[in-house]
């Protein structure tokens, strides 16, 4: 293949050339004088109190919410403005010193792990809403700026930003991660809804994907560079603006739980809805062993079998209509005590609900650890591998409730792991592979939305095949060519 | 910045090492000795009759709908499989021939054109609609499938594809040139509904940007390979499949034509109508000498004045109530004359001429040609920018006529030029460019839709900056080292 011929473009550090025959103990070494020496020069950037050596907060910047473990970096830098990140990559660069950008410490794959040490960039005092255009649609955050944060500073305006993967993450990490959740059935994810990201890139050279300041709705001038780096978690440069779409808030919603007789009547219900036109902005499907974990975590009482949560967004007459369209199609599916929620309270405790259901499964199991699987198959395949799925459950005696986006095909086993057996994590990774193998074996991904970090790089070579891989390593080349822009995710070393 | 070093990775054909010093005339003769020694290698892969020499042939391929001049390849092929694309793009990569995909010839910058001679892939034979999933709104294409081919197809499943640019283009044409159309206001563009693609590289690799067969929904599994080559005109490989998003076929579809008092009062309704959240499927604007020219051509006899050509798109019940929002709206902007085409047959007569607008402006000057400006603002941008757009028409006695899709911001003038004025066609490249420059000054595009190809190069350079048109080379030199791929396309030579 030709561009293999990139490969060679990757420069090994002075301080690498010199410890390559040394253990990793002795490189360690290496950076941490390095680094000392490099300590200064970042202060001098962005101030002595925005850069941190001490050990919590290292630790702090070492992890996200998933089972990965803890790899600190050798240091917490916190710029305030995309120079101060420019500057920072720039000593990185000439030290060869590895960057981690980290937002809010959300993600689900282990992304933000320091694997091979070096600095990690924590975004959140770069907190500004900027550019707000209520008339086009759009507005601009810097990285420090979480979904919860914009749609509170959004509130008076009649607009919102739908897209909403539970936690309250920051919108830049969304974008790097290419997260989505329950509204993307409707609204799309984040490769739909960014219209321009600003970028520091690995030596510290500051690019606009859509040109400095753009932001028409569409465009077809040359390469995509937005889409290139939204979902690189962080492995090609660091986001440090992003310019989203925005909605207008719908003059109504209606929520709505209702049970289901079996998986495939759940999900035939979900096709047919989706088929019918139905503009159904959340359709969540729990199965019974999840439904049961909210019922007792959230003191509720659905009966425990199968479950759809939906939510309707429209006009008022429009809602109604979508309800009863959708309810016609439920109850010809064998599905009962469709129930309503139409004033805000009751909707949020039923999302609150929804939402809480990574605290309920691990409530399930005092002293575990939750970590939540994420394939995505065509629709047409979601009850036989959920069917599949919970057979393996119950064969390998693992707690593992399901929730999932259906109308996307997108769904969790949230795997509810003790941390301190290291049989049973392994038999959980087991799973996850299985897992992943049927939704690959059904044309689907091993990641719908969480992305691949650490977990899921063997994964995504069988999913992409090895051609598709050799270009990825080649785009990370062309724009890292010194591995430095958090080495170690999405792509497994390459087989020299 | 860093990665300038790739530009030394762009190795040079032999014979042309040796040209190097002589002229443009002594290359070509050099190229065509090239070319008989390989034209039996071509024949040996897809057959005698699947490759071309003949000039009428040639020049058929050398041009598309634009005004750029015809630059005819020094021969066609016909592959009618992938293999064969492969096996053709092998031998031309070893002689390093220039190869340059050819769909239907309806594209509008110059993009088929083999101005550094060449190949001609011309994929009309690779005409199947494969893998049709009705359950999971997907289907995969071959790059001859035009999309009303593909409607035709669909016409009794109760799907649809809505991307639609008026010409009846090959999807995956559609997809290389990222097109949109009327509908994308809803529906989206290609970037938002393709899939997966299978490409075959400059060396005849084959790759699968988001795996073999893979049909997820959503996916977070690596870098978006898939929108690095929509968009990219043939400059990255050539797309032998496109796996596409379908969508269910509404129960209603409703038209309406209305004229405003001035276009502030038409794109005002435009910005109202989406802030209420009405789902509308199309919005168009046509100014008075658009509607003029469309009353001439298709017999109508609208008022000549601003005009909206809308339609909706939903249930019976949803459509009234998107029709009762959005006449309220018009009234208050001072619209009337609101015309309603229900039944499907008034429907197409009025979309029929919306579509037919291209050859009205031509008819306003028999004997001419038209040429699209292609621009794309923010919404609240356009009533400006149309303003002083139609100022610098009257003030330069240019005639065009415009027509966009104003709920997208994007906009065309149909330039209506005379082929044997070199001095209008002056005139009329100088208005164009004061015209993007116009966009760009409002955080715009220079092209919404018809992609940069050989007219928009200079300007996409002032669109992006410096730095991320140094980052779409490097993309380039990294999938297409030796610059095979449709040659002079999208990017400008790089200063050295």
């Amino acid at each position: 293949m030709l561009f293999s011929l990139t490969r060679s473009r990757r420069l090994v550090p002075h301080w690498r050339l010199v410890l390559q025959c040394r253990n990793i103990k002795s490189e360690n070494t290496a950076r941490a004088a390095v680094l000392d020496s490099t300590i200064s020069a970042f202060r001098s950037i962005c101030g002595e109190d925005n850069v941190s050596v001490g050990e919590a907060v290292r630790e702090q910047h070492g992890k996200d919410e998933s089972v990965h473990r803890c790899c600190p970096p050798d240091v917490v830098v916190f710029p305030r403005c995309v120079e101060e990140v420019s500057g920072l990559a720039k000593i990185c660069h000439k030290h060869h010193l590895p960057i981690i950008p980290f937002g809010t410490g959300t993600g689900l794959e282990g992304g933000v792990g320091a694997v091979k040490g070096g600095v990690s960039f924590s975004l959140r005092s770069m907190d500004q809403i900027l550019d707000l255009h209520e008339e086009d649609f759009d507005v601009t955050v810097e990285p420090g700026v979480t979904r919860k944060a914009l749609n509170a500073y959004l509130r008076d305006t009649g607009l919102w930003f739908p897209v909403d993967p539970g936690a309250d993450a920051s919108l830049c990490g969304m974008a790097a991660t290419s997260a989505s959740g329950t509204n993307a059935v409707r609204y799309g994810t984040m490769r739909e809804n960014v219209l321009n990201l600003e970028v520091v890139l690995a030596d510290g050279t500051i690019i606009h994907t859509a040109g400095k300041g753009r932001r028409p709705r569409k465009t077809s001038a040359g390469y995509n560079l937005t889409n290139l780096f939204v979902g690189s978690e962080g492995t090609l440069g660091i986001i440090t603006k992003t310019t989203l779409r925005l909605f207008g808030i719908p003059e109504a919603m209606v929520s709505a739980v209702c049970s289901f007789p079996s998986i495939q009547a759940a999900v035939d219900s979900t096709v047919q809805i989706l088929q019918s036109g139905v503009p159904i902005a959340r359709i969540e499907f729990l199965d019974d062993v999840m439904i049961d974990a909210c019922n007792r975590f959230s003191r509720l009482s659905y009966p425990v079998t199968p479950t759809l949560f939906l939510e309707f967004h429209g006009s008022e007459r429009s809602v109604e209509e979508q309800v009863n369209t959708t309810g016609d199609i439920i109850q010809s599916n064998g599905g009962a005590d469709f129930q309503w929620a139409q004033d805000t309270e009751t909707r949020n405790r039923l999302w609150k609900a929804r939402h809480d259901a990574w605290y309920a499964a691990q409530a399930l199991r005092p002293g575990c650890k939750a970590y939540a699987t994420d394939v995505c198959v065509p629709l047409s395949q979601l009850p036989q591998i959920i069917v599949e799925t919970k057979k393996d459950l119950i064969e390998n005696k693992l707690t593992g409730p399901i929730a999932g986006h259906v109308g996307d095909g997108n769904f969790h086993c949230l795997m509810v792991v003790d941390p301190n057996n290291p049989e049973e994590q392994h038999h959980v990774h087991l799973f996850s592979e299985r897992l992943a193998r049927r939704a690959l074996a059904m044309d689907g991904t091993c990641t719908g939305e969480h992305g691949v970090g650490l977990g899921k790089r063997a994964l995504l070579c069988e999913e992409m095949g090895p051609m598709a891989i050799q270009l990825m390593h080649c785009l990370k080349d062309t724009l890292d060519p010194n591995n430095l822009m958090n080495p170690g995710k999405v792509l497994l070393p390459r087989q020299l």
